[in-house]
């Protein structure tokens, strides 16, 4: 037999049951709040077509798309791709079935998604997104902005992170500030500088702000802006002495602000504040941004985050198609909760109760065992192994919480007892 | 702008939100019930070596599966492949963690597959499967058999499904048969028409034999053999009388009632009987076989089903591990049960509540709203938009099951008054 190497190929994050479960969880956490807050759940096929994946993918994504052709194909006609994103996939979806669908629209989007990109720590070849959209046709307002943040900061809460922060800003404020400071030739590096800002010291960001000879004051004036964040009472005041007459800017700040008061109403004081430091890389983006980080873990940069966008689907119709979104990269999230110990307070066992029947005697009263306790949403295994009962504890402690033994005895006086495995504590189990 | 076309491409199964609502609830009790029976849930990567999966594929699954390969790569290096279901990959996962695993491993997976036949009707090229699998070391014993069942039939159950049934054989018996009437050079064939029997008249079978040239007598025994079926007491005296001595017979017969005795003992006597007529294609089982079908719709077919095979992976490791799983195709059943309008009994709304505030000043009255019904597990949209009331109306009609206006005389008296869409009821909400 020829030895097939077993490991999954590079890029890819297979878990074990325990971390799997833990995972899952995760994933249902983000899924009940999507769902409460009303986003409709829709899949997309996988694979798509080629032409409407690279439509609107440039740069490194368009790279990375990895191409699909059957195995009866030649290679050369290959016309589908799998997804690299769910935002592309969503366009085409929203256009096709726009005459079935009300607006605005609120869905979300939990799958894989592909890359094929170099392989690296914490980024994988594929990987779980779990998005929401909020869609208008022809115009969506701004309380939806606050909508689809508050949504993503319960979800985050749910997921019993540690404590955590969405810091929010709107692209039209930095434009404006740019184009107050007649600076607009340099816009593109001003945002991508600063984007890079939370990364680096305070100096390199001034180096290469100074790099780009904007003048000493204009780069000062950019770092004192980017310093700003804080409550809308804390912030308001510093923005307003920064408005020189831009109409982008003044729009800007009335919607980070409409945003801001919206979300403060709902007891988001503590969860979410605005930040001038956040531009949301150099992505479609339009007005709101914001991204969300562990206040005592920032150096593992943000955990995710959204924002609003002109219109969906530019490549696929002329519809105006308005929307805001955000998105947890879930498979990105789990490696970084790992690698930095942040998952200790979940269930450490992916099953309940391990049922140990001494003998086939007592199989069907285990059987009976085991239902009543599914019937409580517990999750039970029953041993129908030979081996002995030493052997089958030790099976049991590697899955389960709690061990049962089944034998004649407990047959016949239904009093049964339960071993916690993971504290040696015997009690009664009451079934 | 080119015009794209924005249909999926074909063979993929694309729902609208309010189908995919059914779907993921579906999703949600198979997984419930595998959860509670201790299977473990993992998720294996989609793409994996080429070499793996074409270890064990073979005939037409072989030429069905999709290769892949990055934009930037020639496509004629592509080793890696989409998997085609779940038992490939779990063979190389079990073999790449079986030291981190605990035997016997109860496994799940639930997730999409690819393979690229022909489109037609109710056959996808990505689908859902949903497995479990148990898996043992060295061995398995024969209680395992009778635990995927129930928990098969029990997910099938939660799935709120038509009556159905789960009918079992086992091969070993069939097998026996063969030996006895000393037909073993036609077996295979003889299995093959046993396998088509259910989908044609008992004379084309009969046909289909005696084309075999076995003799009259032998052709006249597998009919009257396949057309046993019953409780254990109905079928044990019958199969008995066909015992002329082979030790795979009576081996098979002791496996079979073995399995239908702790399943009858465990009240699935309504929901699962033996039948001769189950063979469960030609694939890899060696012993017990079950399939699924509806009581009154046998017309579309076994739903699902499963058995026991002599090891996982013989691909991968000469170590022998025994298994028995089972897998419901749940886009395939989906498509059954929407193309047969079975699905009739399900929430009819992806949303619960859709609030219309009447104007923007009642904003924060309504997430407050939103707020308390997200705690009680509502699903809850609210129209933030401009638009008429009686617009807002109509959006909540086409999502949500009960709409609440929210103006100032609730904001002031918080009296609520919730409509139901469906029936055009108006009730107090108490919130």
């Amino acid at each position: 037999m020829k030895r097939l190497n077993t490991s999954p190929i590079s890029g890819m994050q297979e878990l074990l049951p325990a971390d799997q479960a833990v995972f899952d969880r995760l994933k249902s956490s983000i899924s009940e709040v999507y769902h409460s807050h009303a986003f409709q759940h829709i899949e997309t096929p996988t694979i798509d077509r080629a032409e409407i994946l690279f439509a609107k993918a440039g740069g490194d994504t368009e790279k990375q798309i990895y191409k699909v052709f059957k195995t009866l194909e030649t290679a050369d006609s290959a016309d589908e791709a799998l997804r690299f994103d769910h935002t592309v996939p969503l366009a085409r979806y929203v256009v096709e079935h726009a005459n079935e669908l009300s607006f605005p629209f609120r869905v979300s989007q939990i799958g894989r998604n592909f890359r094929g990109e170099r392989a690296q720590k914490g980024r994988f070849r594929e990987f779980y997104q779990c998005d929401i959209d909020i869609i208008g046709r022809g115009s969506l307002p701004l309380a939806y902005d606050a909508e689809v943040i508050l949504t993503y900061a319960d979800a985050l809460k749910r997921m019993r992170l540690p404590d955590f922060i969405v810091r929010i800003s709107n692209r039209k404020i930095l434009s404006g500030l740019i184009e107050n400071l007649a600076l607009e030739p340099f816009a593109k590096d001003i945002f991508s500088i600063i984007d890079h800002a939370e990364k680096v010291p305070l100096d390199a960001t001034r180096e290469a702000l100074i790099g780009l000879r904007l003048g000493d004051d204009a780069v000062e004036k950019i770092l004192d802006f980017i310093d700003i964040h804080g409550s809308l009472s804390e912030v308001k005041p510093k923005l307003e002495d920064f408005d020189y007459g831009s109409e982008t800017y003044t729009e800007g700040l009335g919607e980070l602000f409409a945003v801001l008061e919206l979300l403060e109403s709902q007891g988001l004081k503590n969860l979410a504040a605005a930040d001038m430091m956040i531009v949301r890389g150099l992505d479609y983006y339009t007005g709101t941004v914001f991204e969300a980080f562990f206040r005592d873990h920032k150096h593992v940069g943000a955990i995710g985050g959204g924002g609003r966008y002109e219109t969906l689907a530019a490549h696929f119709t002329d519809q105006l198609l308005p929307g805001v979104g955000g998105s947890i990269g879930l498979s990105r999230l789990f490696y970084i909760l790992q690698e930095n110990k942040l998952l200790s307070d979940f269930a450490p066992t992916p099953v309940d109760y391990c049922l140990l029947p001494v003998s086939s005697a007592d199989f069907a009263f285990a059987c009976e065992v085991a239902s009543s306790l599914r019937e409580q949403n517990f999750s039970v295994d029953i041993d129908f192994t030979d081996k002995r009962l030493s052997d089958k504890f030790s099976h049991a402690a590697k899955i389960a919480q709690f061990a049962v033994v089944l034998g004649e005895t407990e047959r016949e006086t239904h009093k049964l007892e339960q071993k916690n495995l993971l504290t040696g504590e015997k009690s009664e189990l009451i079934i």
